[in-house]
């Protein structure tokens, strides 16, 4: 192998852009594939669905990101299948030859079965979702000014959140923050504070993956915001005027305009694509089934890392799709292209944890650090601290920490925007 | 008259908006109707159809602007017609009554008889006009990145702006300093500074209504970022893959991928139904023609302000659409309403033109202050002060001030995201 050898990486999310940042040095030639011209900071994409942060806040264009890296060049395009015999990806509109391939195309959200219910609870993972659901919860406060009839207005102020993970968590207390802060003194025919905020778990507490007390901290934290945790609730119908879902052996239907979807994710539709040509086999959630060292069995020259990949821990436990995971993955899959140049071979992968955390609304999170846990303010200075420490990694997130001190001095969120039709 | 004197105002940008807050302490109740949630600042919307701004940069929620404004309620709608002897106006969704109605719906962009030029040669009028602009751009510098065969290259990398007035002057130094200054080694196919930039005037200089020597130290400072000025040009012919246009007796054809329009400006369909609606006449560009009060003819409970109302200056010369004509008429409106409440009469408004001024690239301007022209990075910094001092009238605009510096040092543009859909 020399400095030829080919590595092509679909995808630049959190693993795809790690993997080529961590191959700047190495004697590789890198092509990244995206769909998209940025790397979206993914964790921070609620704030863009109510209206704390623009788009291009947590955007970074890739070809800024990797302009100075002579190695590297980035391709806007989609991949549609792969010819691993000829070594090639097959794009939409041409070919990509690679010595080595890595698969880090992510997760969409999953609907258990009921595609149908997707237009009215949209889920958020791209820009496009988070504009488009802000949209929907900005309209619903408008609708409700100019509702005449009190069970409209009341079920435009009604917003379900299905899913207690970090994602519903952080949704459920932003739409409570906007109620009961930001759109103070904005209406005139409605208290915006009188909105009803569901938040819907089907385990029996929230954020299940979190140790206790963390759980119990973060429902205080969003009962304070006007959120009402329903757990061990089980979503059976969602409509474009209400949902109902079973909570032990009582059913019920609420009215809510207002519907979102936080409860499930699935391995992008490329991943199956690449499993039935490398003979790998894909878990429930869709996601690659990948040998430790995040190449697939029979396939060495094929990585798979990220949301994609399905591995498990040191404790025997399914490694989750976090940004965390997929940048050590990045790291660790450029390790090993590097090794394999080099004629060394490395061990495993192995997953450090450092933490997880959650924020709820403007000065309160919980944080699990492993050695210690922390909730309320502590929590949120250290997950701003940390936020903020990745994102000044790339060009121009200085304007996050201005934005956020802005919107936490004034209480405002200034990028509160209805844009775009309801069909985009 | 007393404290429940309605005023309707439809429409919340500069006139609209300008009004509202001048009747602040005025004994009426201000309704304010517009489509949209927010106040947009229009003449920095070049910035967003070229990365440099986000959307929210540029955008105020009208509720947030107006919440501590208690006669004022903001409604989100939009008028459909009027009933003149109700004294009402017909929304898409009820009515609303008024005692004086101000209509400022300003403008949209205007194809001279070729509506179907507008698929191909999108218009700056709107937020989704400048992320469907920006998109245009990047995707042309991704499409030529892509293409093998060079003229199907060339063909992206040129880019024709129609109109060369203020926003078509800054649409070209913009797209100038894109190519030339932010994709700086972003690229590994092409030379980003390989592209064509022309801009299509039909007179015979730009900035044809500033007075001499602006209008040629814009065409030197557009040359140094790139752009080629073509005066005395008429477009005979748009399509998909090009431009046709008529210079003297000679006519060509450009090969371009991206075609920008900035050439005409037509009063919103709202100013067709009022004028119909009392009686009044419009000019050729749609606008209405309005009393030296503002009012219309036998109408005096309506004024129309702004983009949509053609009134003549001192000068006999047509007040001309840009918002310093708008703020002044809402200043005015609102005075005249205070003055007819209180028994009072108003001499007819008068414009006072307090200078023009448009930006060309990072650090070059031309500004006609009336009594003194600047140009270069002098009138750049006069521009930078007062757009900057107009905007930190609104919350959060220091963000603006933050992001300039930001892209100033760096000479970049973070917000250069493609979203959306072409349908969008």
């Amino acid at each position: 192998m020399s400095a030829s050898h080919k590595v092509v990486i679909l995808g630049g999310g959190f693993g795809g852009l790690q993997t080529a940042q961590a191959l700047r040095r190495a004697p590789v030639d890198v092509t990244l594939v995206d769909r998209r011209n940025f790397h979206l900071f993914q964790p921070l994409l609620y704030q863009v669905a109510t209206g704390g942060l623009s788009p291009a806040n947590i955007a970074s264009p890739l070809r800024a990101v990797l302009r100075d890296q002579a190695n590297t060049r980035v391709l806007l395009g989609e991949a549609t299948g792969f010819d691993l015999a000829g070594r090639r990806v097959l794009l939409a509109d041409g070919v990509v030859p690679y010595d080595t391939l890595l698969v880090a195309t992510g997760s969409r959200h999953h609907y258990f079965g009921h595609p149908d219910w997707e237009k009215d609870a949209p889920g958020l993972k791209t820009i496009e979702d988070a504009t488009a659901i802000r949209r929907r919860i900005l309209l619903a406060f408008e609708r409700a000014e100019r509702a005449r009839d009190p069970e409209e207005r009341s079920a435009w102020l009604t917003f379900v959140i299905v899913g207690g993970g970090p994602t519903g968590v952080e949704l459920a207390g932003a739409v409570g923050e906007l109620a009961h802060m930001t759109f103070r003194g904005n209406f005139r025919a409605i208290d915006p504070r009188s909105a009803r905020i569901l938040l819907l778990e089907s385990v029996d507490r929230v954020l299940p993956t979190y140790p206790v007390p963390l759980p119990a901290r973060a429902a205080a934290s969003l009962a304070r915001l006007g959120v009402t945790v329903r757990v061990g609730t089980l979503v059976t119908d969602v409509r474009e005027d209400g949902v109902t879902f079973r909570q032990g052996d009582a059913t019920q239907s609420v009215s809510a305009r207002t519907i979102l979807w936080a409860a499930g994710m699935t391995g992008s539709p490329l991943g199956r694509l690449i499993a039935e040509a490398a003979g790998a086999r894909t878990d429930r959630a869709g996601r690659v089934l990948v040998e430790p060292d995040l190449t697939l069995a029979g396939h060495p020259e094929i990585l798979v890392i990220g949301d994609l990949a399905a591995l498990n821990g040191a404790d025997g436990a399914p490694l989750p799709g976090v940004a965390q995971v997929a940048i050590q993955e990045g790291r660790y899959a450029a390790a090993l292209i590097g090794a394999r140049i080099a004629g060394r071979t490395l061990p495993p992968f192995r997953y450090r944890n450092l933490g997880n955390m959650a924020t709820i609304g403007r000065a309160a999170a919980v944080a699990d650090l492993g050695w210690m846990h922390l909730s309320g303010y502590p929590a949120w200075l250290v997950w701003l601290f940390i936020h903020l420490l990745w994102l000044v990694q790339f060009e121009s997130r200085l304007l996050v920490l201005v934005q956020w001190t802005w919107n936490y001095l004034t209480r405002n969120r200034s990028a509160r925007l209805i844009t775009g039709g309801p069909g985009d």
